[in-house]
């Protein structure tokens, strides 16, 4: 080992994941897992991929083999638009497709953070997008939320205060919590990002798993003058192994997010963009959401069930969609102590304090119900009730 | 339009590739092109890719479908650690499977690079990488090269003065000159880079593509302190299109670029891995080689061939393997003017100023034989060839 090596600077304030610890340790036969946000083996179309991929190489192998563009896969674009264009609600002036949606937000922070940028979230948020944007060295600003997601008044607080080049939300069944934004304050957001000249970074990989409730329209449908960038992907709809998401909106940003492309991966895979493309010019997504929806809502609902039978003192969001229930303790539990008891009950869960920027709430965690059967909810949920009201009763 | 967004600083340094504006001019029927990179549409093995992809899916989809590890897609780990150990030359403590070799790079930089850090580089090089290591803002300082590759004294000279944190150099059969690295520079840069505290990048795409004379071992393979990283690819003997290459060295290293990985890609795609895990099973590659090596120098010899009936006054590289071949005009012909009068001629290259980190060079440019057959490269060159002859006697 060249000992002396010194790191990127970059590196400095990211620690090694909390979570990936805690998958090693919870890869052992028998675990109930809640920690992960993994749909299904029962949601990942296997059989349909299987002759899809086969069927594209077959007709068309050469072009899926060989150097693709940049800008994506050509008949790809050319379905990815129209259903891209009915998710987010609104004419898109340029969509790419990405490695995963994570790539798309890499390379919107490619494209505009410098080091000590000031990007809004919301806190808690997605874990992997945090550690994204700390590698770019942005300052994260954490912004208050209430039941109906991020508060107007602080926003407005933050970005008159903070001067922020970016604002990240996933307004729907967000990850960790599984609140949605209300619907009347995503024009509002449209409208304080372009007064403020914010980027606004809608994260929306569930908008298609609601199992209750009305439909929404994106913030991206309100926002007049480019400012709101969309993110999308197929990984809770079709596969996540496959990483294929999309960045969409203003043509220069996707065209910066393009440039940045070039030299992070040159295009994203042809084979997964062209099984993609069949998966959608077969109309298959239809079908397999209303599928995948009645099993996740069961799940959810009998994770919910369970939550009503913990000790007083425990409360809980009721997610409208998504994969994720968040659960707040009494203060002064520390759920990451509560892990170590619960895993030896063989059942497992993320400490909430790995999804706030600046750390704490140690009394919070996150819950997934889309990777469990209905009895492993039901088994798992009564051995972690046990374990929640022992550490209330010590 | 956002009219008042400000982008990353890291793009002041890029501007659209040239290369790129030649491709859009040069995407017409009829055109012979030697400017891209891309493998023979005969080496892509589209009918045995389109049979593997249906019984990888058919037998693991599920697990291929579903999230997989950073750290690569488990039976393909255990088939690419054996196989990068034989390329290689030497015990390989780490290997981590990357969307393409150009991931490797960029996951290298992203470990090591702070801006201002100094990157030594072959001058030209390999354009795609030079704009990777821009935008990490480094601090490109060319290292002059003569017929054996880089010149050792020069190398020697330029890590005393300027303390790199890199160097970057592609050993075989360079892109874009196609010059193979003396085999005694080698042991002799593992020395220096240990001496110096600086990391070395050793690029090997086309290793496997040699056609004359004898093997050189890998810097890799002279390395005591883990100061040498090596990548290497699948595009060129595979497939670009599935975009699966790798790098390979000091676990601590390795382990920085998996981190970084967490948030730019989460994972290459289960299923190009799983591809080209059953095609190293299959033990596809030595017939395969064999076969696109031997096209491969028959249109090498075609071109070289036909260079030797230029005008006086033009030089050019004798590959000894690779895509590339290199050549050099006299002084004051500029070969993007020539470039405009070729392509009325209907054949195209790359100039080659854009290989040169700082510019320059107007005179030279770059041939690539492994997308043209022996028809298209004998009536390219003759077109060539008098545009280059009008040019020299105005």
């Amino acid at each position: 080992m060249p000992e002396s090596i010194r790191f990127a600077h970059r590196f400095d304030g990211i620690t090694g994941s909390a979570i990936r610890a805690i998958f090693k340790l919870i890869a052992q036969p028998g675990m109930i897992s809640f920690a992960g946000g993994n749909p299904s083996p029962a949601a990942l179309p296997d059989a349909e991929a299987a002759r899809i991929a086969e069927a594209v190489l077959r007709e068309r192998g050469k072009q899926i083999l060989q150097y693709g563009a940049t800008e994506g896969y050509p008949p790809f674009l050319e379905s990815l638009k129209p259903y891209a264009e009915k998710a987010v609600g609104c004419p898109l002036p340029a969509v790419l497709p990405t490695t995963g949606s994570t790539q798309a937000m890499d390379l919107l922070c490619k494209a505009l953070i410098d080091p000590g940028d000031v990007i809004l979230v919301e806190d808690p948020s997605f874990l992997g997008n945090l550690q994204c944007m700390k590698f770019y060295q942005a300052k994260l600003v954490p912004v208050e939320s209430d039941e109906g997601g991020l508060r107007m008044d602080k926003l407005r607080e933050a970005m008159e205060r903070h001067h922020p080049k970016m604002l990240y939300v996933i307004p729907n069944f967000q990850n960790p919590t599984g609140k949605t934004l209300a619907p009347e304050r995503r024009p509002e957001i449209a409208r304080l990002a372009a007064e403020h000249h914010c980027v606004v970074a809608e994260d929306d990989p569930y908008r298609d798993l609601r199992y209750r409730g009305t439909f929404h329209p994106s913030i991206k449908s309100y926002d007049k003058d480019g400012w709101v960038v969309f993110m999308g992907s197929f990984s809770k709809i079709i596969s996540p192994g496959l990483r294929v998401g999309w960045i969409a909106g203003d043509e220069d940003i996707v065209r910066k997010c393009t440039l940045g492309k070039q030299s992070t991966d040159v295009h994203t895979a042809n084979l997964t963009q062209a099984v993609v493309d069949r998966f959608l010019r077969e109309d298959f997504l239809p079908g397999h959401l209303e599928k995948i929806r009645a099993d996740y809502a069961a799940q959810c609902d009998a994770m919910l069930a369970e939550l009503e039978k913990f000790p007083e003192g425990v409360t809980f969001t009721r997610p409208e969609g998504g994969l994720f229930i968040w659960a707040e303790l009494p203060e002064g539990v520390n759920t990451q102590e509560l892990l170590a008891r619960a895993i030896e009950r063989h059942v497992a869960f993320v400490p909430g304090t790995s999804f706030y920027a600046h750390g704490g709430h140690e009394n919070t965690l996150r819950l997934n119900f889309s990777n469990s059967t209905l009895e492993q909810i039901h088994a798992g949920m009564a051995a972690l009730r046990e374990v929640v009201a022992e550490a209330l009763n010590t």
